[in-house]
């Protein structure tokens, strides 16, 4: 997507330095526009743990990526297969709740095992990964065209009977589900992107997001650079506007997706799909079956993050041109800070994935996905 | 309530110098603890408006106090009495949400339209404000009492059948409904303060409460000081401790309630009365019977007061021992900031009065209040 006039992806190889993988470090968006560049597992892992990227999607690509830098590594130090066994194990342990970073280093490691050879690895691993990378922008433009056409019904129910044509469809969305989350487009945001650019009247309700705004910050940022009108709120206001009939649409991503529909997502989510329940307003989630946790059917066993809780305790932002951080509570007063909650099938309207769109229940996940339903 | 080991009320009238009122200016809390001296009307309406003082309860003391300010001011210049009725207009328009403003001024003014010389009235408007304030406090203590009651029952419930007795009970709380939002006590705290001096075990979730933060900077520094175990939380976080079971009751406090029960409270709380009820967990209102608006059946009709979308922008806190304001967004995105929102009244457990507890409807609140209730 668009930043200024230039078009990037969040991830890329650089094109004349085979091993140098290119990312926005994201924890100084949207006041700085900052390029990274990981050469080892230890970057890839400091990267993902640190939240230089985020987002599902984006981290078990960056996850693809450090598994062939650890192949690079392995050769050029003169270690063993093993170390890119080690460095999987290292970088899976990096972050616990989003699925996507198992999934992909799983992956890679299926291909990569039935060859010995670092020599043939190497190789083998860039086009993986990179090809991972390429099927990661895939997925995210089919979940848009699917999405797209919710929007499109929302838009054509809305403007019957209204005087002002085309009508505004006011779509809430929490946390950063955009094309900074994935490698380009987004999941929550695809649809956004694709119904702005097909005419559709659009504009967002931006959550900030606490306790790291990736709201406020990210997706407010990359509306913006793309010419999507949207309003920042605190992640309080969602409620009160879908009382006042201000909100169309929800839209949101999701770190983890159940067999059987659960999702955990940003923390306050389920607030905003109780919110949207009560109000009889649709609730979608955007998703990559890549989300999907096949061996989980329940929500309340996904693995819910806890993160530091000065993450709570403390703000950044922009003073004096400066990236300063600010004490809220008092020094002596506790937090806690879980990262996601889950929000129950039963208050989704659906799951816009590649495939298209199901039921958030496990009988319609299913007949999308047969091919990769785990058979008891 | 205690401040380090001295007591404190909000607001008081200095004993030496009749006419200078003294506030804590809430703003810089929890940083810095600074009391400021009201001696004019615009003293008054700046300090309502830049909160200063908040917290409905207080806003309406403060205000008694204003008019109070009026008559002495009146005298001091050799204006006449409709000094003071368009001293109450101005103090009218500080704020629109909080009944309490609108309910003292009233009550001010229909006392002191029986005199016509300013040296009767402003004896008078001394006492009717101190008694205001007294009875605020009086007002309050009984709320605890009453409430103290549920949460007795909740500790009784809770401790048959587990090890560790007395168990630890969890409350949530929205914004401050504390000391710091009435005169002393609190509403939505008091029934806390008085279990907890009575021995009952409690721990209190603070929601942090964006956008000012009233949770994390004023609650939270109330209940540090005054001994009550407590946790910092984003306001995103308390649907996920509900559905873990983590929270025992969510107490919060009240702006306005109409004649039926429902209750406009701080930007946020119907999502934690909606997580509540999803979670069968008690949601009590606690609220001086001054926050009711006789007059108004539905929660919709109650004007929600829109604030500068800057104070969603920027965040203040301190670093380096300064209270600094950092920008979140980009520069460029608009914001938009309700201040508060409307809890149907059937999420609504109960109502915690200074006469007793009642249901959250009309006939309920009625019995309780038989001659408050307008008749049609």
């Amino acid at each position: 997507m668009k930043v200024g006039n230039k078009n990037y992806t969040t991830i890329w190889e650089d094109e004349n330095n085979p091993g140098v993988i290119h990312v926005i470090d994201q924890r100084w968006l949207p006041h700085k526009f900052i390029i990274e560049c990981l050469t080892s597992v230890d970057d890839v892992v400091k990267a993902i743990k640190e939240m230089h990227v985020r987002g599902a999607p984006l981290i078990g690509i960056t996850a693809a990526y450090g598994i062939y830098l650890s192949a690079i590594e392995a050769k050029k130090n003169g270690l063993g297969i093993n170390f890119i066994f080690e460095s999987a194990e290292k970088i899976k342990s990096s972050r616990p709740t989003a699925k996507n970073l198992f999934w992909a280093i799983d992956e890679m490691l299926s291909i990569l095992s039935n060859y010995q050879n670092l020599d043939k690895i190497i190789p083998f691993a860039q086009l993986i990964s990179n090809e991972m990378a390429d099927s990661d922008v895939e997925d995210c433009k089919n979940i848009g065209e699917h999405g797209f056409q919710i929007i499109k019904d929302i838009a054509n129910k809305k403007s019957r009977g209204i005087e002002s044509y085309p009508p505004t469809i006011n779509i809430l969305t929490h946390c950063n589900a955009g094309w900074l989350a994935t490698v380009d487009y987004g999941t929550a945001t695809a649809p956004i992107y694709i119904a702005h650019e097909r005419g559709i009247k659009l504009h967002v309700w931006v959550d900030e997001t606490r306790p790291r705004n990736q709201g406020a910050k990210l997706t407010a940022w990359e509306l913006g650079e793309n010419g999507i009108p949207h309003t920042v709120i605190i992640d309080n206001a969602g409620g009160h506007l879908m009382q006042k009939g201000m909100v169309d649409l929800v839209l949101v991503g999701s770190d983890r997706t159940t067999s059987s529909g659960d999702v955990a997502n940003k923390i306050g989510t389920n607030l905003k799909a109780l919110s949207a329940f009560d109000n009889n307003i649709p609730f979608y989630v955007a998703l990559p079956s890549s989300t999907i946790d096949w061996d989980i059917e329940k929500g309340e066993d996904i693995p819910i993050e806890i993160r530091n809780p000065d993450e709570v305790r403390y703000v950044d932002g922009l003073n004096n041109n400066e990236i300063v951080n600010v004490l809220i509570p008092p020094e002596t007063s506790p937090a806690l800070n879980y990262a996601f909650d889950v929000t129950p099938s039963r208050l989704v309207t659906g799951l816009i994935t590649e495939r298209g769109i199901c039921k958030a229940n496990k009988e319609s996940i299913a007949d999308l996905f047969p091919d990769k339903v785990v058979k008891p």
